[in-house]
């Protein structure tokens, strides 16, 4: 990447501390790294390459801080179930006959629509994650990966699970140019004893790596805490040591108020997955008292079986919208604290603030355009206040990661859309044949 | 229309009595009529168009059944502020200038949102009906408009609006090919006096039309109505003799059960506005209560200024997601159910279930066709589920009322999107220059 390119005469969103938009803007970038951003400069000498901004917002890429990219090949494939038999009878099974394979083209899956969507970075947790690395390197994406680790028993299990989720941080973490990076992830702890919790977190100490982990998603897991542990989850993952490390926690839905002071308070990144917790029955976590006491809450699809896509401009509006509603509150958040949580705060849950989440000179030039020409996006009165409400995740045109298109003007630059799709039915297929008469169709 | 078309190898949809999935399916149409739903034939002669239909879902086509599409000129101005402030000091003052033009082109800017989006059609209640029924007509969609009546005071503009909303009526209902119907409206039981509604009521009742108004949208206007009527708004239009008219409620936010009864009784239909209730701090209305009385609860947008688009995906999927997640009940709307208030009782909504609300011979031919060959729409399990929880208004490729092709693989057959446009955008530079310098920018 020699070239020296420069968006011009674009409606820029620079999501940056005093949330400045620029009209007619340009923004520059050279070896992955934004070099300008302001007025549309009358000197374009200097570049080697002016893109077209006319009719178009530049935002920061959208930062998807919590899923399961491998489980695409599940979507649509049980809804509407209770929780337990959902999982149980539906998802598990199938899960465990998963190889590299499945998880490949599921991931394929996954990664075109966040691409499609304007997400240039996510969070995942999951297992077979060589075989997500090995397609999220070339795909030109950047993510934070965790070996999912589910240790309730046998320390046999344990032990490997974590020596894996090692082997797997040491081969991949900063790799890709830098664009991956590796956290250690105990599941849950409703699936994960404390002392595998413990060493889990005592080896993110010794690699110096973030933790991340599912909490407080559903009031059952909360009182099976209590029973199993004497206290909630939050108190339980403090005294394991949790929040010592840089972590993130997926859901926070159910939380007392002392427990939002807690996370506060030890800097705890929350990644709020509200299109998942509805669809789920989990409920709608206290986010504007999260935002009120000062956490970095940012936002999380889940996978493509509990949401059902990967589309993060659902989240982004309902954020936005959802707890006004529930609670009532027209100001409850914000459009433009809603945009935040969908870029900076997502910035803040993978620990790269410094370098991603804003459009500003020296970060990483991850930057989306969306095509604000269309009727949506009239009359042109806000710009943020169209993408959070009357945006569309396919008004994206154009994905860039570390100045490279994933996605230009529509077309996909780095994966092949096709192969993704026949390979994802052909596992599917073949999966569904090994268990004829069972589901048969 | 004289051509005999054919969508064959299609995933056919037909939300019939039965939810009927076609796989391989086709569907003819001829002078705007469905002649033919069922496996594609193997003879086609009979037909004068073919139109491939592979890796496409076809579905009836989606029914918005409650709006203001003049009021897009307002979408963005303002957002994130208390109902009253944002009404009393944003809209009204705007609104209170519109002139035909105005809403004429603001009215453009919805048809086409709703046609890329899916949908084909709506109902309406806002002033200056002419000019919308003036672009709806040449559109192609199907509308069920009204003017929307305000009148708290002085009998005399009373019975200057009632005129005009009767000569609205008899100048459009059932013209445009029978495309356009009306309805008489009064705006709500809190902008209206007792006599003024029973007097539209009245004449609905002569002119055999039905009725439409909002209802119970907000606490605050249940509270006023107990306060000035000493009865909540559900028994205060029952009193006043609404509900023996076909009649459709906006809203319904706040209902108690017994609510819910007398409306079931009374066979009244409902149009809920999830993105509207939450955006705008109202509430949840109690749907799945609804449902199980056996009401038709429909889906509607309310307005791109509460909203901010018209994209009735949305509302499809937050219909199937919010109350589970706001009831912890897993079941409470399943997708099946969503898609049915998105079609079969939207036609309930409008009083049209003979003739649109699924596919099935001898109903119009409102049809749309999504690309289901996208990587959000992998693996290929479940269509419906697919459909409401994967599924994103843009993915419809062409949108069909009957018989006539609105959009056709993307491609807008009746509206001029960049005039439209344009002309929007200039109508607001034009109200802002009157304005200034207070709007200045
Ligand atoms: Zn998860
Ligand atoms: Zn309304």
């Amino acid at each position: 990447m020699e070239l020296h390119s420069i968006i011009v005469n674009a409606t820029v969103i620079t999501v940056d501390e005093s949330n400045r938009i620029i009209m007619d803007g340009a923004v520059a970038f050279k070896n992955g790294v934004i070099t300008y951003v302001g007025a549309t400069p009358e000197e374009l000498e200097l570049y080697d390459e002016v893109i077209d901004g006319r009719h178009r917002y530049v935002l920061p890429g959208l930062i998807n801080t919590h899923g399961h990219v491998g489980m695409s090949l599940l979507r649509g494939y049980a809804d509407d179930l209770p929780l337990q038999t959902w999982l149980k009878e539906k998802i598990w099974p199938w899960e465990a006959r998963f190889t590299d394979e499945h998880v490949r083209w599921g991931t394929g899956l996954s990664l075109i629509e966040m691409i499609r969507t304007g997400t240039t970075t996510f969070v995942d947790m999951y297992d077979h994650n060589e075989a997500i690395a090995g397609i999220v390197a070339p795909s030109g994406m950047r993510a934070a990966l965790c070996c999912g680790m589910i240790g309730s028993g046998d320390p046999g299990v344990q032990d490997r699970k974590l020596a894996d989720a090692v082997s797997f941080a040491k081969d991949w973490h900063r790799q890709a140019n830098g664009r991956i990076s590796v956290m250690l992830a105990p599941h849950a702890p409703y699936t994960c004893t404390p002392h595998f919790i413990s060493q889990i977190i005592d080896k993110a100490a010794q690699l110096q790596l973030p933790v991340h982990t599912h909490m407080s998603e559903t009031n059952w897991e909360v009182e099976l805490n209590v029973q199993q542990y004497g206290c909630r989850p939050v108190a339980h993952l403090h005294k394991l040591g949790m929040f010592e490390r840089s972590a993130l926690v997926a859901h926070a839905v159910h939380l007392t108020e002392e427990e939002i002071d807690l996370l506060a308070e030890c800097n705890v990144r929350v990644s709020h997955n509200v299109v998942s917790n509805l669809k789920l029955a989990s409920g709608v976590a206290p986010v504007p008292q999260m935002l009120a006491r000062g956490i970095s809450v940012s936002l999380g699809t889940d996978s493509s079986v509990s949401n059902n896509n990967l589309n993060l401009f659902e989240e982004l509006k309902l954020a936005a919208i959802v707890h006004k509603g529930t609670t009532y509150d027209p100001l409850a958040v914000p459009a433009e604290t809603a945009l935040r949580m969908a870029t900076r705060n997502g910035a803040d849950g993978v620990f790269q603030s410094d370098s991603i989440g804003s459009i500003e000179i020296g970060k990483q030039a991850d930057l989306i355009m969306i095509d604000a020409g269309k009727a949506n996006f009239q009359p042109a009165h806000n710009p943020v206040s169209h993408v959070v409400y009357a945006a569309n995740g396919l008004d994206v045109t154009d994905t860039i990661v570390a100045g490279k298109f994933l996605m230009r003007k529509g077309e996909l630059m780095t994966l092949d859309e096709e192969r993704m799709i026949y390979e994802a039915n052909r596992m599917v297929r073949q999966l569904m044949n090994e268990d004829r008469p069972a589901h048969s169709k």
